[in-house]
């Protein structure tokens, strides 16, 4: 299978912590790998989640898409890509892959959908998240 | 807000080690309440999903598409209302709503979609679970 | 097997996803129940884990103890005891027992020991921690 | 800080959802670190933990100690160094380290001490295992 292009691209290891008892990764950890890869990117950006958190602006996702092609097993070595595209004045999202190494099998497909809090609790990108992105708007 | 009509419902409290650095509960966190949820109501109903786990039986989930409403936090309870319908000859749904307790806020609507493999790994829907659910096919 | 005397007891049950590959809860996952266990009771004595937090008063372990007696499994309910005893000026000790209902079986034997780092990170234990424990010093 | 000598090393980085409301690793989430070092270091050596449960060979944690050193935090890059000590007949002992890099800075210092069940869960340490440790037994 050819590796798609994507904006930024990274590896990890599964862990055998999180396989559950049918001897796979566990359905929800899928998101946690999505969230790693996200915030991984957004500091190659300059994006720092944390210090956008003490600031009072929230990063959050609103809507969570994913398909489960085939699962991860004890030993797995794997990669997440993922592009960024604004989906709206107020939304972006993250379309990531999961695919395992060294055969780029697909794993999951997934499309998170997201917005940026101020410290007000308003939807608002912030002008760093907005220069990232190609904006029609 | 009124409560919509489940086929099971169930309560649970956030524990604090399940929120993150944003003070909420984390998103993959909802991927384990709706699965203890479904595997909950599984068992009312007969299906026990280690047994069937070591039966070679694999329920497996092969779409989940999750809307964030609003985020729980450290201190709330909320309850998992569920009904599961089934969507084509090898696939069913589970309609899951997680509610905040006692103002039935919605915080998540999720719609988790899955099939059965059985000992070759084929999808196939055991007599079990076929029974549960209306069958037009 | 007899209970003993516990200042607070919680019942919980295994959720599927917090077995691993053994088809047994994983051994990380016990903390989360004793984390679990000592906000519930703190919080029942006036406590909130959460309002320190936001105040910057850290309640934090310093050393974990946990004695693996037998693991719990899929479909099991168990109850946390605990006791909280003042060890020094500077540090409490919680003395807590995972068991497993309706035998009452030890699955986990734990002490937790902790203090609290107050606003300039320095140990100091809050007033109203201070009041619940017997304190010869 | 001094590095020392272990048997073996591996560096991870902290993952966002890893952080809890206080803004640091999860306590029980450094018990998943020690894990994976083990398993990652069992399998160097030729003991592939996955592949041992299967044949009904279960590696047992019977208890842990973590003292807590300092806090990980987000961004934070660790290393996990160990070694492997028989502690008796049918026990044999991990001494590891969580290390902040790149000043070695001590996060964590765990003794986890474990037994290997054999199919009828008796303990019995495999020869694969036993030919890795001094064993003045």
């Amino acid at each position: 299978m050819k590796q798609e292009p994507y904006a930024f691209t990274i590896e990890m290891d599964v862990r055998d912590y999180e396989c559950d008892m049918q001897g796979i990764v566990n359905n929800s950890v899928y998101q946690n790998y999505l969230e790693h890869a996200r915030h991984v990117y957004l500091k190659t950006v300059g994006i720092d989640f944390k210090a956008f958190t003490e600031k009072g602006i929230n990063l959050v996702v609103i809507r969570a898409e994913l398909d489960y092609k085939s699962p991860l097993k004890s030993g797995d070595r794997f990669a997440v890509g993922l592009n960024m595209v604004r989906e709206s004045p107020l939304r972006f999202a993250f379309y990531q892959d999961i695919l395992r190494l060294p055969d780029w099998k697909p794993v999951v497909k997934a499309r998170i959908v997201g917005t940026s809090l101020n410290g007000r609790g308003r939807p608002e990108i912030p002008e760093e998240l907005d220069r990232l992105m190609v904006n029609p708007w």
